[in-house]
């Protein structure tokens, strides 16, 4: 019965039009073309790679598209046990057509022809987000992106910082800055005056968020003029002085929250990622994190802005109970999805679980795609409207005695509802 | 069936008469006036600030406790999900008769109106504890406290130390140990010399533990008695000189251990929190903690006092199999509860299992409520007692084959058993 | 259904004969004698300890085995609910006829006197195996052992570098290095050249793989030749110097690491273990861990040697995550089992559960037993099948909609194939 329960309450929470509130999605070629596409997907060749698979056999630029996935086909069956793989099959199932339960050497020919084929049609694009009840997509914008020629309606701007927060000692990205803004890039105050440029830009464009990402090691201060200063100077004295750099990031970001304050824009944590561990992975297949990182390290920030929304992410499961604590008594710290090495359905299971108990409702965005092709949605929404569906019948509907109605509505908060209040989109 | 069977066990485990082994109830009003006492607890204030309301709309001083309440209430929809409103409304329906299942701005008056009735009769104290079948409750005494005019045998002191560790540098703190003790504080020797007399006095009123909540980066280790001296002299003169005061600090500490050695009375170790750190949050709700603390910081502690046992509490969900292991093999060092942050039923739930897995079930101090007020006992050992049955019930009568007479007399060993052994209570 | 279900896979998981990738069997006397082997295991000594029995009590060199039993056996009633007394009764029942469910001071005597009959067998070892399907066990041999006078291809050798890396600047460790290799230690050179000797005589001995265990602070490096003979020169002239401890330690480190890709040997690493942290524990009771260690210690080396493949193993649950997301992108990385302070059922099940969904089926070694005395393959096992079930049931047949057989393969992959593949035996 409990499955029943569980299955109906899904069933309703498929009905909910969903806003995915973080992607990857490239708004000028949002689906795929060709099943390679989709298998490119850093999780299938990272995890081809991991079983074996060597990254020349996959990375070669002359390969062609079906020669491509032609080579990754073979290492599935080392993975097939995989969420990820499961995302996989059920997207070929739901949107190609396919019928059976795994994509083998004998069959991925005739569903690579059939995929293509449908992946022509002019109105894919369409097909796919009707098909996956999708409204509106959250991108990830470079800084420097003009935003134009795209429905930015459909496909929400959101201001991607880290090449801001941690890249600004490289000239090309202060050039970058430089045109993007207008701004010649010369001290903290044109730093300053350059990001707000920016803000003032992506916000005229539709922007509903700031966001980045961040290594475990990173904490968040205010610095002096004087020393933000000093840091510019010695950056573009081009110094290699490790101490600079350090001082700039915290500017900027500490720049970057101001800005949020004052366009009153959430601002999007995704915290602890550790970049190219893995120096001969493949592609976006080499970062990793150190689970020893705390919310603590956010204290100063929590603190000074309290105008400012967090919708945080935490990459290690260990950091969960803490972003859970924090999320308890801030009111500015809201918890964002399930991220990356943490979006497997049992850290999804039992994240959701606590964070129903012990977090008020309406600081819990419950899921985004993060993902590159718009065919993904489907699959990962799928996952976890699955997971959500057994938490609200095992732990409302049985455990404290909602009707059906009631736990769908606490669904239809996480899935939908907080997304609408705390992006301000509809 | 396993349903029915975890329903079974948890009736059984309902017949137990309790001993609360930690509170914060102040005896001299151990029961609540008014439903303010009990939503004025910070869990309803925190998370309702959390979601939303403003700090000065619930502590004003001027605010009556009715429209405390009143101010309180429409927040609640945004927190009914939490478990922290399921006792509120456990203990309502179950002291207060409340029938409905939310409470809102609709029907509060009418609670507030009728509860206020009950706790007004005469004997309402002794109708909270006999509903929660609630024998003993042991407090959490300040040091100074003089521990008269109330009823020690049902009301258990316990000697609470935070502020002789960690701010005897205050001279304020430094003269209410003199006025306790009656012994002038000049040296090392005077405050060992008075916090011997403090043990005597708390002994000699029936205390039955020592307490102390701790910082995650604290670390106990023995000083000698040089340093101790010049750390004495450096705080007496007023010096502003950290390490002065953690040698201070490790100086207390060590001798608590040693006075809990000489009067054998347990040593409660809270481990992990970080006082203020949401400076702005409401009174009670702006602790937090950083999961990066080990018990590795103890080892010289529980190496020196063999003697002394020590029941330990993890703030820190990730602190937890740590806690299974060093009690695994340390005799002194048992597993104490599920603590504020932990205390939520998935971490309760998993802990539980883990523990009853790894550790001698002599070492296991099931539960303790942590309240303020006495109504929470209720709810709270409710929900740890429906979970204990579901545990036993699975793990042990299904999972081990064990009748239902001997699991319940493992849930009784963890529930009141081995509080009797420990603290030497009947 | 779902019970059903899982014990018609463990019951097709329970016909996979086994190889067990990691004990610490001594083939010369593998299996056990008398009770007194088994219950002076750790495991029972250790917690019978930790429940309030004196060190002196059973650790008297002057006890017979039978005293030694009758003494552990009064604390078995506090030690009841665990996993490891599990084990205990189990293997009684199943290898010793024991009827009963409690080892108590009213029958320890018939079951101690039945077995010891049994074991007194001649047959007794091979009884021990083919009760437990047991093909091959895994040794874990100090660098000096012969490995002379057992039949290598059933005790499979395994080199144990624990000394060479962290004990190598004492002088009876040299020594011993320097009779085992035939080489005089003298240098940095002389030490790689008597490394190479040892990898030699244990290849040629059949061994399958080299295995450490490494404390929660240990981070290997390479170091230059230069700063590994000055550290060499430190160690000699007896110095007690930190610094060359610990340069010795990382070039022994990776000296073994460039030896096992020249072997094409797995090098098993056990990371998480603090060595005598409670002193006066008992005979190996004495261990624990600080959870604060991160696999991002070890990235420099999963860099370096690509072609040598790491089975790890993590000590603290913490580390699980770390260890799912390092195998997840590393084809070097793989999951070896659940060890020790993490082989409790529900950490098992839950490490299961994730490591499937999240990493290729070929790199996961399922379980090891760790035991001492071949009586615990049987119980271990059974614990382990009894889990791998459950999830396969749970999580492939019902979640994922797979046939029986396809689920029992992936069974058969974990518990049997990947040791063959990973370790080259059959």
């Amino acid at each position: 019965m409990s499955h029943d329960l569980a299955r109906r309450l899904t069933a309703e929470l498929e009905a909910i039009e969903l806003i995915d509130p973080h992607s990857h999605i490239n708004p000028h070629s949002a689906a795929s073309q060709t099943l390679a596409d989709i298998m490119g997907y850093h999780y299938y060749t990272e995890l081809a790679h991991s079983a074996g698979l060597a990254k020349s056999e996959i990375e070669d630029p002359k390969l062609s598209p079906k020669e491509k996935v032609g080579r990754l086909v073979p290492s599935l069956a080392k993975l097939n046990n995989t969420t990820q793989v499961g995302w996989l099959i059920e997207l070929c199932q739901k949107l190609f057509g396919f019928t059976d339960d795994e994509i083998t050497v004998e069959n991925w020919e005739g569903l690579y022809d059939r995929s293509a084929a449908l992946m022509a049609e002019a109105d894919w694009e369409e097909q796919v987000l009707q098909k996956s009840n999708l409204k509106k997509v959250f991108l990830t914008n470079e800084f420097d992106d003009p935003l134009t020629s795209f429905d930015t309606d459909r496909y929400v701007p959101c201001l991607r910082t880290d090449d801001l927060v941690f890249h600004l000692s490289q000239e090309v990205v202060r050039e970058r800055l430089a045109k993007a803004s207008g701004v010649a890039i010369e001290d903290e105050l044109s730093i300053a005056n350059a990001i707000g440029k920016l803000f003032d830009h992506f916000c005229q464009r539709g922007a509903k968020a700031c966001a980045i990402s961040l290594p475990p090691d990173f904490s968040p201060e205010g610095v002096s003029a004087a020393a933000a200063g000093n840091a510019c100077e010695a950056v573009r004295d081009g110094k290699d002085d490790p101490n600079a750099r350090r001082t700039l990031s915290q500017f900027v970001f500490w720049t970057l929250a101001e800005q949020c304050a004052a366009h009153r824009l959430p601002f999007d944590l995704m915290i602890g990622v550790n970049r190219k561990v893995y120096q001969q992975g493949v592609y976006q297949g080499q970062d990793l994190f150190d689970s020893r990182v705390s919310l603590i390290q956010y204290q100063r920030l929590f603190n000074a802005f309290p105008e400012v929304v967090f919708p945080v992410s935490v990459l290690s499961q260990m950091a969960h109970h803490e972003l859970v604590s924090y999320a308890w008594i801030f009111p500015n710290v809201l918890i964002n999805g399930h991220w990356w090495y943490s979006n497997l359905p049992s850290y999804i299971e039992a994240n959701c679980r606590v964070q129903l108990e012990g977090v008020p409702r309406s600081k819990q965005i419950g899921y985004y795609s993060d993902m590159y092709k718009l065919e993904f949605a489907l699959p990962k929404f799928s996952m976890y409207r699955r997971i959500l569906g057994k938490v609200l019948a095992e732990n409302f509907v049985i455990g404290k005695g909602w009707s059906e109605e009631r736990a769908v509505g606490l669904g239809h908060q996480l899935l939908r509802g907080n997304i609408e209040t705390v992006f301000a989109v509809h």
